[in-house]
């Protein structure tokens, strides 16, 4: 049998730059970088006024040319949650990286120290956070391996965090002592230098009621302050409290706690933080992240479109079909991997047609970037605007 | 600022081959190629004693070499759900290729109609579904222009099948009279040939119970049966009928009307399928896949590892923590992103300690893969095998 010989057109090839927002392929990840655009400066105006650090979650966008963008507009840098993550934004070109995480695995934490000391050899800075002895020891020796294979390079330190759980109820020691042993331990090793407290507290960040968010995370400063006070007691300096998110980083920012805010999906915005009762001290974000998706399928009763929970995070529910002016809305339901199932809201809507394109904005927008290689930047809207760039998802698949 | 120049290492070096399962990094998704090779064996000889094709379902595994080997076993072809897809197939060397869905984009079908010159070119075949008289004539289209393109060339044709929505609720016209009408419009273009009917009822996968799947696809069979006595009484003969999946396939199977099982899951089950009561007459399939975690973090009523959902798909369900014999079992809960939480399943159960290894039985294969971009091989056992060889999922991401 004779095999082919002409190479497939690829699946990444969903857009060029100059062409209309009509010609991207089905299904793709979009980014309004308008709106992208206005939520970055607002960001950076809020950490402004509040004087506040802002260190962008990269793990939203997994994208060094995004992380860029944010320390050009006045991110200190970026934190990320995987040591993989950390390899892509440096190889990217990301100089100031916070693992916002625990990594345990020895040959996790010999990458580690081998970015570290690279970073340091460039002027740049890697962070982790820490919350076992165990933990901390496996920093060191792998800290101290590091620089016994650069024995005439420069003394390299990492900046630990020691993490504590603030309702989060996953990694982190209770506040309290327990964090002030762990400030102790990081003390004893030269590589290691204590840099102060993660606290994040993600589930408030989803707590749909405004005042319900403040409760939640005026709890979450009384335990950063009495951790500080106990670490401060001993004599050890907290030089940074960092966490926070998008949907309680007024309150964090308001604390004068916080030193730095971690929040990321600002960015883009989501279906769910959509759902959350606005705080007034909150900016305006928009959305700016969406699934360009195309009719396939019509019958009477519903018409079907391209993308299913392959384009697409469900974790936080399906997406909202965007509504430009005047138009009747419409039900997004589970067709599962790769189709969706859209249903008229309302008694008059009528089915969009065979062909017809269509906006969904992610439950989750995390997750959804993740199953992406490319983001297919446009200015000029939705409707008539044209391509300006393709971004590439660089810590795409980066789970380790 | 000097800029790292030393390139990091790659989160797709997961494992080599030769190392022991304990050296492979977390998470990763890892196949357990034992259980998959008596999977396919169990497989290819059910098709063979109830004497039908099966054509598995490439959605699911989404690699080329797992293809190749189940044509290896005896499978026809592939299925795939996506143009991007199919060509992710043919550049890996799968010469008979049928996308069981709806393409209607003219720049889609361009491609599709190129894939089926370059397949018929190399005694290869491509088919695909249609289920609107638009969606007949765009493909006619598009195959007159491909061959417009090879004026010298042998004429090229594409099988065409007439999907008949049995109970999905999703894609398909209504069985009977509407697929007469478009038997009769495929047969109208020289370039299209009626190949038959697909007919899948994927939530009768899902049910539980094996009365309750049996009665679902009895109503099935009894709709394609109509369907193709209509056809056939107009003088056109209904070569095939192709559907079936995992859970439902021994009903199809024994119906005597399907010609073909798509069936896909078999290969890796998952814990979702785990949970249907068996079937008598259904072969006894493993679980061959799993993610490889880590515990990362430790407390008092928990442990966290290492896997969280963008390591694996949560539409189905969160993963079963897989137990070796004689283990007490573990409870996985959503951690977000990036983390799982683990608690004791029983009052006696101690917590894994921190740097513990686990394996997790993801609850959905299909979108799980589709979250690596490779899957490590292992003979052995999970305990002590060793990797025997790296899987690339080639049409991961293939969403077009």
């Amino acid at each position: 049998m004779k095999l082919p010989t002409k190479t497939p057109v690829s699946e990444s090839l969903l857009a060029l730059v100059g062409q209309s927002v009509q010609a991207i392929d089905t299904p793709a990840l979009v980014i309004d970088l308008d709106a992208m655009t206005r939520n970055l400066a607002r960001m950076a105006d809020f950490a402004r006024k509040h004087d506040v650090r802002w260190r962008a979650h990269a793990k939203m966008h997994k994208s060094s040319a995004i992380a860029r963008l944010q320390m050009q507009a006045g991110a200190v840098g970026v934190c990320v949650q995987k040591t993989s993550e950390a390899e892509a934004m440096v190889a990217g070109g990301v100089t100031d990286v916070y693992i916002s995480n625990e990594v345990i695995a020895p040959h996790k934490l010999a990458r580690v120290a081998g970015l570290a000391h690279m970073l340091a050899a460039g002027n740049g800075k890697l962070s982790i956070a820490v919350d076992s002895i165990e933990g901390v020891t496996r920093l060191a020796t792998a800290m101290n391996d590091a620089q016994g294979q650069h024995p005439k390079g420069p003394i390299a330190t990492i900046d630990v965090f020691v993490e504590i759980d603030v309702g989060q109820g996953r990694c982190g020691v209770t506040p309290g002592e327990a964090a002030v042993v762990l400030a102790h331990e990081i003390r004893k090793h030269p590589a290691l230098r204590f840099a102060g407290l993660q606290a994040y507290h993600g589930k408030a960040q989803h707590l749909r009621g405004a005042r319900e968010r403040r409760d939640a995370i005026a709890v979450v400063v009384d335990d950063v302050v009495h951790t500080r006070k106990l670490i401060e007691a001993e004599g050890i300096p907290v030089e940074l409290v960092t966490g926070a998110g998008t949907g309680s980083m007024v309150c964090e920012a308001a604390s004068g706690v916080y030193g730095e805010l971690q929040s990321g999906s600002f960015l883009f915005m989501d279906a769910d933080y959509a759902q959350n009762e606005g705080d007034p001290a909150q900016p305006n974000f928009e959305h700016a992240l969406f699934v360009k998706t195309q009719v396939m399928s019509t019958c009477a009763t519903h018409a079907v479109c391209d993308a299913g929970h392959k384009s697409h995070a469900i974790d936080s529910g399906l997406p909202r079909v965007h509504t430009f002016d005047s138009e009747a809305a419409l039900e997004y339901s589970n067709g599962g991997d790769e189709h969706g199932i859209l249903r008229a809201a309302g008694a008059n809507t009528r089915l969009p047609a065979l062909g017809r394109f269509l906006w969904l904005i992610p439950g989750h927008c995390d997750p959804t970037v993740n199953l992406h290689d490319v983001m297919i930047g446009v200015t000029g809207g939705l409707r008539s605007g044209t391509v300006e760039r393709i971004i590439r998802v660089d810590a795409r698949g980066a789970l380790t």
